[in-house]
């Protein structure tokens, strides 16, 4: 059996960033390390090209009658800029007291591997366990998984012959509290970009004269919510699925403190959908948020110009059933219809995902038809759960996205089961990432747990 | 005699940058340029040590009597960026049909140069010309003249003896029309920084929870003007001097064509203070323009974070009787007013300048303690520019700014004649900046004639 810490190492010492080509080398090393450990317990690669990043298949077979999992992962990375602000070399794993820091420890190698070293585990002690395991495991999900939806078309009859879908790519509130995500934000995203006149001018000679870009981008942004913390687009909330008593329960059961929340943030005040609480707020309600914006001098010191162009880049996390497309157009169209004389527009659309909600077994929405080996697969983890961590694991809907969750859903049919192991502390997409070792080693002894039981094993 | 042109070039190709640190050398090359030029054709040359960029002071003496012009000029350069949009390199000068391309070229060495040329050639010709004459030369004009004060203060005694200050730092309205400019807008120049959580988030863990900076950020900027194009600050007009009806006269005179400005600069729609035209308005009227934002993820494609910070770099023109310290206040008091929960501010104060004004003989608010020797040295220019262009000059405010000019009135008492030579498609502080030799070679013959003129010559 490998050393599962030591090999996380090695993972992130690949850069794999798989939105700058310059990190090719480091897709292609996450990419081949991940091929070889799965193909040295046993498991048969496939590794499937796409446009871009390659998608690896490691299957385990066996009879048709045992169940079959899919378990998902993502062997690439988030850019690791600003990169003056890591306390350590971002590609340069390093263990301080319980944690591993590095670009991706949490976000997704730290959680695969776990899922990864709890199978060789259940496999070297029982090697004929009866049980089918599929790996999925992408090269493309911090960039939107460009490449997923034709690999799903492909191999769509493949994955249909599987129950359901194994993942650790959500998060725990905190160290002794499992979550099992049972819903995720969808997303949309898209630039716009302002130019005004046609190169950058004299602010002196020409100022008084013309409209700024930056000042109707200005204008343009400080329209899109209200100032109680509503979206203002007409239209924007019409899909939001209500809320139903059980999700707002499981919430109060999680024991959240604004306080401590607030300080982790560094905030003196919340800025919520009027009616949620902060911790309702980022599980049932959209959002517009502003994740970047540029124009004109940007340096030390001053340049006195009107510049020509200013952009920003907007996302919206959806909630079901809310639909990209739809919410894009929306925004799109309230944009347009606010662009003042002067000024052209342009959008650049990036990419977007699907919201996604299962409810677990035994609940008052849960849809009379669900599938007999998902509902044992979420009994068998909750038991697992419950052995391990001492309590019992909270059902919620979580605010990040997966879009591929809702993809494998639509083409396949097969819902997910969602083991939540990063910690809000582990920096997801900021610098110094980091992952919590005790975690890792809890969730590989949970996942080993709930596969054998789901093997009838237990 | 030496060929202007060829020093033009010379002169260009030495980079100074003043603002950046990495042209340091650049910086010196064109200072001992200048200082090397002058001191060929016979003036003595002292180069006074400042916290930052030396001034180079060039004299040549005479009689008490005799008049004494005071020539400044600048051999800093604005920085060259955007590099790419530069279409020869911007630091080696190339001559397109009859125009000279390169940094500086137009804003200021060409017309700098135009007067050095006009000095040596009248020099050449009446070698006692019974004139006294004082380069002033700075190599911090393009940030704010930072040294400038403290120079002022330690030579206020010695530039007092002298009677004007001649220039060319100010836009020609067309190669035909010389425009004596006799006001110019000031300068307040801040950054505003916004800071929401302590470090950049999870737009989907923590989005809907808390204010985005950047949203904070349009919302105030969208206050700062009302839709029909007045800065919205309480008291930011108190102080603006009327126009006079003589004014306005010879703007009329000057034949402005708006189809004509709103093709050049390539929009379709002028934003003007209400009541003003364009050409008025960037001569009378103040702004708050937005020089540059910046914030969060600005590279391809998409990083869904929630940005810690945020910012502005805000630049106010300023019209007599305008104080900078003032609108400072009132702008800032206004920005924080305006600050919502949640979200810190903080002002970054960059450089500053007084507003001036300058009226010529004859005028209807002409004082009536204007000196002597600028009166004879407005007509003599006059003269000269009826001569060498065919027509009369434009006495005109103008909407840049040359703090400096505000500064020694303050200090010295000394008014300016300032000439203007730089043409609005000269592209100053943009890419693509050149200069027309048509313009140089035309302005140096009306310097040469002024200064003859002025010493009794004519």
């Amino acid at each position: 059996m490998f050393d599962p810490v030591a090999k996380l190492q090695e993972f992130i010492r690949h850069p794999s960033v798989s939105a700058d080509s310059r990190f090719r080398a480091g897709m292609q090393g996450a990419q081949e390390f991940i091929s070889g450990l799965l193909g040295s317990i046993g498991f048969e690669v496939e590794v499937v090209r796409t446009d871009l990043h390659p998608i690896v298949l490691a299957h385990r077979g066996g009879d048709p009658r045992w169940p079959h999992v899919v378990i998902y992962g993502h062997y690439d990375v988030q850019p690791a800029d600003p990169l003056e602000l890591w306390r350590t070399p971002a590609f340069e794993p390093t263990i301080i007291g319980n944690r591993i820091y590095g670009r991706g420890a949490a976000d997704n190698k730290g959680p695969l591997l776990t899922n990864v070293a709890a199978v060789a585990q259940a496999l070297e002690e029982d090697p004929a366990l009866p049980l089918r395991i599929t790996f999925l495991i992408e090269g493309e999900e911090e960039m939107g998984s460009p490449s997923f939806p034709k690999f799903l078309e492909r191999y769509a009859d493949r994955l249909r012959q599987a129950d359901f879908v194994f993942l650790s790519d959500t998060a725990l509130p905190n160290p002794d509290q499992v979550v099992l995500t049972c819903g995720l934000r969808g997303l949309a995203l898209f630039d716009v970009h302002l130019t005004g006149a046609k190169g950058d001018l004299h602010s002196g000679l020409h100022g008084g004269v013309l409209r700024n870009p930056i000042q109707a981008l200005a204008e343009i942004l400080a329209t899109l919510h209200t100032p109680e913390g509503r979206v203002n687009v007409p239209g924007f909330y019409d899909d939001v699925l209500d809320v139903h008593p059980w999700e707002r329960e499981e919430l109060r059961r999680l024991g959240t403190d604004e306080r401590a929340y607030a300080e982790f943030l560094g905030i003196d005040t919340f800025y919520t959908t009027p009616g949620f609480n902060p911790f309702e707020s980022s599980r049932f309600q959209p959002t517009l948020e502003f994740n970047g914006i540029g124009g004109g001098y940007q340096g030390a010191g001053t340049k006195t110009v009107i510049p020509s162009k200013a952009f920003a880049k907007i996302s919206c996390r959806l909630v079901p059933n809310q639909r990209p497309e739809r919410i894009k157009k929306l925004v799109m169209d309230t944009i347009r219809a606010r662009v003042p004389k002067g000024i052209r527009l342009e959008f650049v659309d990036q990419h977007q995902g699907d919201p996604y909600v299962v409810v677990p077994p035994g609940r008052s929405n849960t849809p009379p038809d669900q599938s007999p080996v998902l509902a044992r697969a979420f009994q068998a983890t909750e038991q697992a759960v419950r052995e391990v961590w001492g309590r019992a694991p909270l059902y919620l809907r979580e605010g990040g996205s997966v879009p591929i969750i809702s993809d494998i859903k639509r083409v396949t049919g097969l819902d997910s089961v969602m083991m939540g192991l990063f910690l809000p502390e582990d920096n997801l997409h900021a610098p110094n990432e980091s992952f919590n070792l005790d975690v890792m080693r809890k969730g590989t002894e949970t996942t080993r747990r709930m596969l054998r039981a789901l093997a009838g094993r237990a």
